[in-house]
């Protein structure tokens, strides 16, 4: 296969795999549509039927367009080829209808395209320079949510039995909260259950909020590492060396 | 046109065409209201008569002024002027009461001082700078919400057939949850959606939440950039030449 | 009165007034509650008295404390504290139960330490960098919330023509909903009007998230214009010669 | 005890202690749910017994391995180890059973590796470095929540008098909308209480919003800092010199 340019272009094939991949997707939602006729019925499986014959015929391709074929069987997006179509065919002899959204899982491919997966890499390189901050964040998160938790059961499960039976109850109240969503299907009613929920908010919403800055932060100093090295002549790209069968 | 100076000021004419337009958007959203008594609704009438007049005068001095005319015409501001009245017109003739809720697009016309122009252009910049990396979260971010939505239907449409019917209706609860909105019209019941509702959250609040981050990271580095050509004696500025019927 | 050194200490009538106006917010607060007995009504009653008393020997004292005593009436916060005691005595005469709230105007001395106004004049530093980019973001966000407002109304108005009886109350479900507070008390249930709200909060997350993350990251650029200016011996602080009565 | 290398590794017993905390833990919340059978009830009440012996054992150890022995028992760590068993022996004469939830204080021994508490003292390093901001906004926060309660409250009381009976239920209303949490619970319906909820929106959304961007601009520094230090040689590690039980 040839060098990939800087400037990624779509062959025709590759964007009509893409256009049936978002069909299929679509196709998937539509057949959970409780009020289908059976002539809509059947022209979504008559879809499904011919996207994964599409899917196959892709797959076959590719593994013979490999040299050697177990290259692409065993790379990652051989095995998301074959995640794909695999549950149509285990579904002629056995039900595994859930398994078939497993075919989400080709739309990775979409974000394979070289200028894209240059924004990857930096994510990633972002990632790890926040690493520790991330780690200490996400434990910390965790036990305030813990601790929440405990804390509007003790306050609100005399007041509201029903709503906040157990602990498990208090967890959902709190990941609701801490990530203001909100639903409005608990929340405290005592005065010192809504006092505990203002602590806990002031405290937690800093500690939910940061790690988004944080990793934004690193993306900015990610970047100008890069441009550091641009400058630098010197490439450092663990991914230059990456061989893909695709 | 005179040279338009650091300090923008509207002219008389400028502020008054722009109080008319926040008027008639005003009375657009007044002529809504169920409860008006038929003067009311003549008054407001009325003033949609006068707001038209008023911008299709406006529409004829630009025309004449500008030399060609046609060069107004057809410019950005000239199309967004003929849009706004054109509807009326029409409306004389068929209903299209719609289709007024277009003269909004005059609104854009505050926006074109000089001074925000700067900040658009940086705003435009920054969208350049981290143009990959938005469409990289975009595009993850859609692929999450599908996720979402095709598993909390799994886990809660036998719980709640009516709340959770379809995979659609999972994609509505994905986009109220993971942007925080959480009306309350929908969310999980059982154990297992509301534990994958954690951790869909966890990875989909960073990822929704980043692209801002990114944003404000790039507006800082556009205006460094900025200053570094100001220091340089480099304009760049992509506008300068811009000719403007305005 | 003496220089300001670097680490304010607060003077124990300082101290005693600033306690005073924090128990009368909390008095005001308490006196909403429906369901006190005449005895508990009668206590923040008096308290009431004896906290204006506090601050009527506060406001002369100053006045007569600051040379010429005229310098004090006039200044910002001489003008705060009269405003803080005025409904009192104006309410003798006449009902002015609802002026009593301005007392809260007196919170403002608390932020009056020097240390604090540092990180004021670091705040107002970055609202004057940011300036242009907010104006920008504050017009976007008004016309994006003027047309969610529409657009709701149209997809919305049939189905729920209760919810959403005219503009205004798309109106409110834009603010709640793009600020993701998503009270739950209107929400679209149309397929096009859910689909109109995902893209609204696409488009519209990132300018309501914006401004706090362009004032972020002024605030750190004041933060190094400061130290800059220290490095280079420069004071160049407005505030210096700032003559202030306390 | 021997030098910590770089890459901290976690004894056998120290894994075993962790996962007897996550499951004593789970524990306590499994406790909480009401329709266990007295078998499961049984089980649960048999793993805290356990639990405890192991903390008990624990804590016995660490202060015999300490010398001398009160350098642990005075620690931090040491009074957290007492603190997480000392409730099940009081629990053996009186009734304690909510203070066994100050077991999950042995959680902060998760944080103690020596790589997290690099991140943590960056975190100390730059609230430290924010300080000034936080608290300014902070208290900004706080006057405008009492602002906004006192608002809603004259907004909203004569039309929802059993929502908005008292300030106290403004100050609720005003924390769950200035944290976007949103329950629902309590939300203006007057025309005016909705415009005040909008510009209170606009004013506190940007205040509540700001702190996670002033600290994450601040880690920013601080690992400036850290990398500055490490090429001068210096350490300034205030932590070095700590000496820990563990």
């Amino acid at each position: 296969m040839a060098k990939q340019s800087e400037e990624p272009h779509l062959g025709r094939w590759e964007l009509f795999i893409q256009a049936v991949i978002l069909l299929s997707l679509v196709d998937f939602a539509l057949e959970t549509l409780p009020s289908l006729s059976p002539t809509q019925r059947r022209l979504l499986e008559w879809f499904e039927v011919f996207s994964v014959a599409v899917f196959t015929v892709e797959y076959v391709v590719r593994a013979v367009g490999s040299r050697p074929a177990v290259k692409y069987l065993l790379s990652f997006y051989g095995i998301v080829d074959l995640v794909a179509i695999l549950p149509f065919y285990l579904g002629l002899v056995v039900d595994l209808r859930a398994l078939r959204a497993l075919r989400f899982l080709r739309l990775l491919r979409i974000l394979k395209l070289t200028r894209y997966s240059q924004a990857w890499r930096r994510f990633h390189r972002a990632l790890i320079i926040s690493r520790e901050e991330l780690i200490l964040f996400a434990a910390t998160a965790l036990i305030l949510i813990y601790l929440a938790a405990v804390g509007i059961y003790y306050f609100e499960h005399e007041a509201q039995p029903e709503v906040f039976a157990s602990i498990f109850d208090g967890l959902w109240w709190a990941v609701a909260t801490l990530t203001t969503v909100g639903y409005g299907d608990s929340y405290p009613v005592t005065a010192g259950g809504r006092f505990f929920t203002f602590v806990i908010l002031v405290i937690g919403l800093g500690i939910v909020a940061l790690p988004s800055g944080i990793v934004a932060s690193a993306l900015s100093k990610a970047r100008a590492e890069e441009d550091e090295a641009a400058r630098c002549g010197k490439t450092g790209d663990p991914w230059t060396d990456e061989t893909d069968a695709d």
